[in-house]
């Protein structure tokens, strides 16, 4: 026995979250002891609280505390603009920038057979009801996922399914990140920063 | 509002743990989102289980649920064998190795006038008082502090204040770290295990 029976317990769930290995785990748990009493039990509550508190948007899937999230009944947004993304981690990043006023849609995963995770796997088909739903002529879906073998795989996917309705489809661009050196860039990147160039004049 | 507050309140109480930062604590609010319900109630009841249960070691200030740590409790040690450390972590990585079969103390922190951290305000005196109240005349204490200018100042402190009671001192050996590349070492450790040299025939 080298760690204490209630500090080995904490230590292993630290051990449960990602990137966190023994030592790591060690070093939080160890710091989670110098927390004030006060701290520690709203740290304990706050875990509990959150699993007991958010789930899914029913319309969208972001995460919420109630029904419909805030995105989702906020009527200034353009509710006819969805913005496609693979998990909530995106929409944080999308809300950051504050400059996007559609709503999304979270497919909680991408479709990669390799995995054995299949469209049916994947929030696709409430994608598709909600653009059934949608009484609008003029909607746009954006599709927002990583340039992977899943991302292009699942955006050909959707963009398939839904090619016979009267819906714009488009995609995040792709090119040299802002303040990236020309010299450092892998060669996808540059080849495709080169197809996709855009007139200047 | 980017997060839902449920969210947010946990981020905040990742972000207080040392080396997580805005994005790491993120990634693991939505880690324990994904915890079953069971793991996420066991996660926190063991935040709070740690902070009510554990406290220092009245002999040695290691961690302990009881007053005496299971070290010091244990008859099987040498209790006149005292390993001087800065704190609860270096007896984790001395036992894990299991190698030694003294006992321990913990510091909690070293001199650095530079920190305003003086000598009264880290466990010395109890060290003092524990060295007066062993009987036998073998005592020895090995100190096990990092070779630092505050280790080094500890060090030469303990050393003084117990320099006329007959206490045997000795402190871990300095020089190459096993594996260690001789093109790589730093200059200071390479004098010191010049210096320190061992006769091999």
């Amino acid at each position: 026995m080298i760690y204490p029976k209630e500090l080995e317990e904490l230590i292993n769930f630290f051990m449960k979250l990602p990137s966190v290995g023994a030592k790591s785990a060690e070093r939080l748990a160890l710091a989670v002891m110098k927390f004030s009493k006060e701290d520690a039990e709203n740290f304990s509550k706050s875990i509990q609280k959150l699993k007991k508190t958010l789930k899914d948007c029913i319309i969208c899937g972001h995460l919420t505390s109630t029904d419909i999230c805030h995105i989702c009944s906020n009527s200034y947004r353009n509710h006819n603009v969805i913005c496609i993304v693979e998990d909530y981690k995106s929409i944080f990043r999308f809300e950051k920038i504050g400059k996007y006023n559609g709503v999304y849609h979270v497919l909680n995963g991408l479709i990669s057979p390799i995995d054995g995770i299949n469209p049916d796997d994947i929030n696709i088909s409430s994608l598709i009801n909600r653009c059934n739903n949608i009484e609008s002529e003029n909607i746009e879906l954006i599709i927002a996922l990583k340039p992977t073998l899943e991302g292009e795989a699942t955006t050909m996917y959707i963009t398939k399914i839904l090619k016979d309705k009267k819906i714009k489809i488009s995609r995040l661009s792709y090119g040299i990140p802002m303040g990236a050196e020309i010299d450092y860039l892998d060669a996808l990147t540059l080849e495709r920063a080169l197809a996709d160039r855009k007139e200047v004049l």
